[in-house]
């Protein structure tokens, strides 16, 4: 007999995330009983997805039991598990800042103050955690996945795994290869939104060389005639192909979005690298698409709630979803062991050239036991010193410039953002950045000159 | 009774820098009678400096012998000392870089492809000491230093000191400040044109509050009214105050030429941040004066050799520079112990956060043990993260394209420079460079395609 568990979701009314988590632990036989609190600041939100949580639950029999609260800690009482899908400024205020920081001559929200606000809510989230669920695991879920999970573990002693979605890459390339998944094996370790494909293994055999081969037959037609149908569909982009020449390995998932400034800097050459119709998830174009279905989402869970004969499970389905929280929660609590893709502090070293309290992604065999990551081959110096080191360099800027309530280093961690053209438009758009309305707390945490 | 020593000079036609050593030489007594190898593989320069040597010698009555080759192998045989002071291509290749990258839009050279022909010439020096002299002392006087002793020291069993003049900008805030250096005691640790003052005392007590006072209250003036006399006289400019401001620690001698990039766009912002006349050393404007300088010298150097009748210690004068080669020669030859600011590789860790296998900068005490390095204080982490980890970074990108030929490497270091605009600029400049007259070799090298 499974343990009763009790799960805590901070950011809660996160619609298609909180139905996906209620639908895997209903499917889950192990956990079912268990008690699920919400915990969101948004009462509305909360009220539905909880509504609907229960409608979901009973037509599965499944058991659980929700609680909802816009209390943090007394959500927090006895939680076995923690998942934080928080954002704390969203989507609307970052759309803001993208408007502000064009005025600056900026791309697309290319400058910004870094992640004041979302540290702010993991280290309260990770320090509630110590204090009142202290063997809990945390299961982080909102970005920054990679920063947010380095600063929690050396800020506190929660015990925190980073999850994201980015490694379903690879699916990508097995389906435009025309592979079956369950015959292929691959790796790819960095850090999260920067992860190289080390292995990539076709019925046992390196199937790099099937990629090479697409690239130099059916690359230059698909990158013609492709035209996306998921504003995040670029796996097999002329851009991430390009970066798979230049560095030597393929980049993986969020990887090819952030790895070559150069085909961010405007809409033409985003659309050039990209692709039809949107030039991948982080242009004007595509972010009010993906926008839009969340809103969708979010009205459609509205609507259901407030129509009783609805069956949910019509509605959102009654399949499993990809994500791992659920799976990763049943290898902890019973046992039920896997491998994982996971973010976690690099103890002992696993990827080589990473210091050891830097959160690291790769494999993890989850059980019992706890996380058990597997030791990575080592990524190739090129990509170590093209990639990861100066990935590694902005995430420690960024915690060093929030730990020290420094403004010079957001000065200096702007001036080096490569949209930036002279000192004076970075101190301009700091400043412009600083005073935007809902910036009123980070612009008091940096008000001091600290060096 | 010292012992006779047979020093090497290759790159011996630097007409300054031959002088300079020869009357060190002649002014320190335990050195007399020692054998010089002056060795160049420009003959007229090398005749002329070989002959004023001579009477420079005879003059001082300092018993040195000289010998002048243009064979590097044959100028090693029996080494203790060789000093590499070469500079493969020189100033008016230099120029023509310049000429073809502002074509592409850079200013001042920013685009290259790295130190191809200075490593060559490094490399085949440091082979040829561990085949014919393996006991000697290489001491690197040329650029690159900290990418050159780091790769000397790497693929080599050369024993190798990088030098510099840099560290001497210290001597310029004691005289803007009014200190006696005898009064001073300063530490400026990192790698080689990146190091920063941890320690500035006058008289036993801090002295940083004495250039902050300086700063607030005689700073404005300065920045207003100075008017260079030396192109490289940028150590109180307003762009090295304001590094300190941003950084934190004071940069020293060539440190503030490269460490921000938004001081180094164009003419106008150079005038901005390091003043009149000329903006720095790194100009249109200062560069023709400092190689005019240099020219002067040599044409000096070839009339004063013409001229028998001519005195050489009336024109070149018979006090010994500042230099630090002949010193750290008496120190290992003959126990004259003596602290130095020298580059030898990071071994035991003396700067923390830096790999053992990179060349740092610090004091070391030298004596007939060898180079001690004494272990420097931590650099704060905002230095290391914004300036030594970027410039360590940088210089492992420019030794690995070197070391495997690869040309997407270079690529990607000419877009990461800050002047970069785009992919296809970026392309067509690497190109014109590779097929640049001169770069013969170098586009050889790089015409594979490895990773």
């Amino acid at each position: 007999m499974a343990k009763t568990l009790k799960i805590t979701v901070i950011g809660a009314g996160s619609a298609t995330f909180s139905l996906g988590l209620v639908k895997d632990l209903c499917l889950t036989e192990n956990l079912k009983g268990s008690v699920v609190s919400f915990m969101d600041i948004n009462m509305e939100r909360l009220e539905n997805i909880t509504a609907l949580a229960e409608r979901y639950s009973k037509e599965l029999g499944a058991d659980l039991r929700f609680e909802k609260m816009t209390d943090r800690r007394e959500a927090l009482q006895d939680a076995d598990f923690v998942i934080n899908t928080a954002d704390v400024k969203g989507h609307y205020h970052a759309r803001a800042l993208r408007a502000l920081t064009a005025q600056h001559g900026y791309y697309y929200g290319a400058a910004g103050i870094g992640s004041f606000y979302n540290f702010e809510l993991m280290l309260g989230v990770a320090r509630d955690i110590e204090a009142i669920c202290p063997d809990a695991w945390l299961i982080q879920s909102g970005n920054p996945v990679f920063d947010g999970t380095t600063i929690m573990t050396r800020q506190t002693r929660a015990k925190v795994i980073g999850l994201c979605h980015g490694h379903y890459g690879y699916l990508h390339i097995c389906q435009e290869l025309g592979l079956d998944p369950a015959k292929v094996t691959w790796q790819a370790p960095g850090v999260n939104h920067a992860i190289w494909m080390t292995h990539f293994l076709y019925e046992g055999k390196n199937a790099y060389p099937l990629l090479d081969k697409w690239i130099q037959e059916k690359g230059p037609q698909y990158w013609e005639t492709h035209v996306a149908e998921r504003t995040h569909d670029i796996q097999m982009s002329k851009g991430t192909i390009r970066m798979y020449q230049m560095f030597g390995l393929m980049p993986i998932g969020d990887t090819p979005r952030q790895a070559a400034w150069w085909t961010n800097t405007d809409i033409e050459t985003k659309m050039r690298w990209f692709g039809q119709p949107w030039g991948g998830p982080d242009t004007e174009l595509a972010r009010p698409v993906h926008v839009e279905g969340l809103e969708k989402r979010l009205a459609q869970v509205a609507a259901v709630s407030k129509d009783p004969s609805a069956k949910v499970s019509d509605v959102f389905g009654t399949t499993k979803t990809r994500e791992q929280q659920v799976p990763i929660i049943d290898a902890l609590a019973n046992g039920v062991g896997g491998m994982f893709q996971v973010n976690v502090p690099n103890k002992g070293g696993v990827l080589e050239g990473v210091n050891e309290d830097v959160a690291v992604e790769g494999q993890a065999w989850i059980d019992q036991t706890g996380v058990n990551p597997l030791r990575m081959t080592p990524l190739p110096k090129k990509i170590m010193l093209t990639q990861i080191e100066p990935k590694v360099n902005a995430m420690e800027r960024g915690i060093l410039a929030y730990l020290k309530g420094d403004k010079e280093l957001l000065l200096y961690n702007i001036l080096e953002n490569k949209q930036t053209r002279s000192y004076d438009q970075a101190t301009a758009v700091l400043e412009d950045l600083l005073n935007m309305p809902g910036h009123e707390e980070a612009r008091a945490h940096y008000s001091g000159r600290k060096k």
